[in-house]
């Protein structure tokens, strides 16, 4: 039986997997990801990989490639984490390994999107997935298709600007969704909810994280779940707005934030239905399932679908 | 030769279409909706118009039907203006007929979309049409494929959200986009300058449309101007955010406002490019050419994509 690999390349690791043919996980393992050579490096290090699991040529159906940057027809256009230029990810890997077999790339968001796609237990057509981490980031399946967007970039949904008023984002426009519901903006708004005289139980802004906000959030620390509830309202406000445009009957959270868990998602749930167009309204919004394995699924879906 | 048979119901008129199997159009004309015996009576309006233009089953490669509420794998949602509940179109029409042939119906806004979409000269893959009228509609085809979303809306731009700020929409939220940049706040915006006491050349409100108020600004007055400069500023924010979703690299305008030609499009782009996350920077931002054919060009493509 042919086996599916599939590879979730980040910044300092890259997760891996093997799926029997059905796409049934049978093993999976992280190792670090090689930086020292350039763009070459990865390439040798998943062949490298590919070899100590004694898998060769006639034994792969397909090898699944989560990336950080836009990836458009199996080319990445770039990725900081990675320190890539454009990358012919497909083509590159293949000649690292020395022999030609099916290879398909995606975004990291979007494969980590039909990653979740793949493993419901209940059928569904179309969703969107958002992760809230240090950054916010999307991912959209229609009709069981990855959405790959034009420049490969998919939903970048944490770049939706919210409000003219905001903070300058890392992409350099102001008010951008990700300035006002990442992991990163629950500490900012916290910090300066605190440093602007109000009370908290959390004594210290050394102590002020994601985490520590929602728990104290959670034990009706005012001012935290001040913070928690704007962040909810302006997430719940931004899906609405999004679902406008798609139309998609499932929402997914992930991301280090969704481990706040139903009392972020009832909050975030509120928010929609108040700001939503009234077609729309009764989307279910969800937590995600998969965390930090999403991409290796999502991985041996694109290789299940072919791309 | 097999002819494909097109319809774009409306409240008042039907416009309709013959095309050849290649998709070419033979003829077109028009009829009113008849609505004297409510469901039924618009599906003997289309035998009769089948029938008079001498078609039998066997001539008739399909037909694709436009319908102006939210359409579902062929089944209307309800259409308000219509005075239509829940209705099976493609098996009435059958029905109707009295033999089976192939149908396709769509949301009228989408089978535009879609209309416009197959009549591009250059080669594209995925695009947004926006209609600016009385209200503001949108549809978004990806990959060629018409996205009809989970409830059948589409692309329903018109109600996503845009201030806290504003005016109550028809569909009830406050802020739609279409309160905003409809050729109905065109108006509004410019009688409620007037009635601030900003000067125009625009001696009386009784003239104030949206045509006079593009004229108007196009010769200089200045409260003609800060008037369309706020709507396409607001439009240009729009598709920002939903080209941060969606990712397409072409948007389409059309519907009355777009009559205001090329003027009105270097505005909508200026703010698009101050608003846009990079990578989406530089979808092109065009008129739509086919004004009131596109239904039935989208019926036809329907038809000829099989759905």
């Amino acid at each position: 039986m042919k086996k599916i690999v599939a590879f979730d390349i980040g910044g300092t690791a890259i997760k891996s997997a093997i799926f029997d043919d059905k796409g049934t996980l049978q093993e999976k393992w992280s190792f670090e990801t090689p930086r020292q050579n350039g763009d070459l490096a990865v390439f040798e290090g998943l062949k490298a990989a590919i070899e100590e699991k004694g898998l060769k040529k006639d034994d792969i159906l397909g090898i699944g490639i989560g990336v950080p940057g836009p990836v458009k027809d199996g080319v990445v256009e770039g990725a900081v984490n990675l320190g890539w230029e454009k990358v012919d990810v497909k083509k590159q890997l293949i000649e690292a390994l020395g022999y030609d077999v099916p290879v398909f790339v995606g975004n990291d968001a979007n494969i980590a999107a039909v990653g979740e796609y793949s493993r419901r237990s209940e059928p569904i057509r179309s969703m969107l997935f958002v992760t809230l981490g240090t950054g916010v980031g999307g991912g959209i399946v229609l009709e069981g298709t990855m959405h790959e967007g034009a420049t490969g970039s998919g939903a970048e949904i944490g770049h939706m600007r919210m409000t003219d008023e905001g903070i300058q984002c890392n992409c350099g426009l102001y008010g951008c969704l990700e300035t006002l519901t990442s992991a990163t903006a629950v500490s900012r708004l916290m910090v300066e909810a605190i440093e602007k005289g109000a009370k908290s139980s959390i004594a210290d802004i050394e102590y002020v994280n994601a985490k520590t906000v929602f728990d104290h959030a959670k034990n009706g620390d005012e001012t935290a779940l001040s913070v928690v509830d704007y962040v909810c309202d302006t997430l719940g406000d931004a899906l609405a707005k999004i679902n406008a445009v798609i139309d998609v009957p499932l929402i997914l959270i992930g991301g280090g934030l969704s481990n706040a868990g139903e009392f972020l998602i009832h909050k975030v749930q509120a928010s929609y239905e108040k700001n939503a167009f009234h077609a729309t309204r009764g989307a279910e919004i969800k937590l995600a399932q998969l965390g930090n394995d999403a991409g290796i699924y999502g991985g041996a879906y694109l290789v299940m679908n072919h791309g």
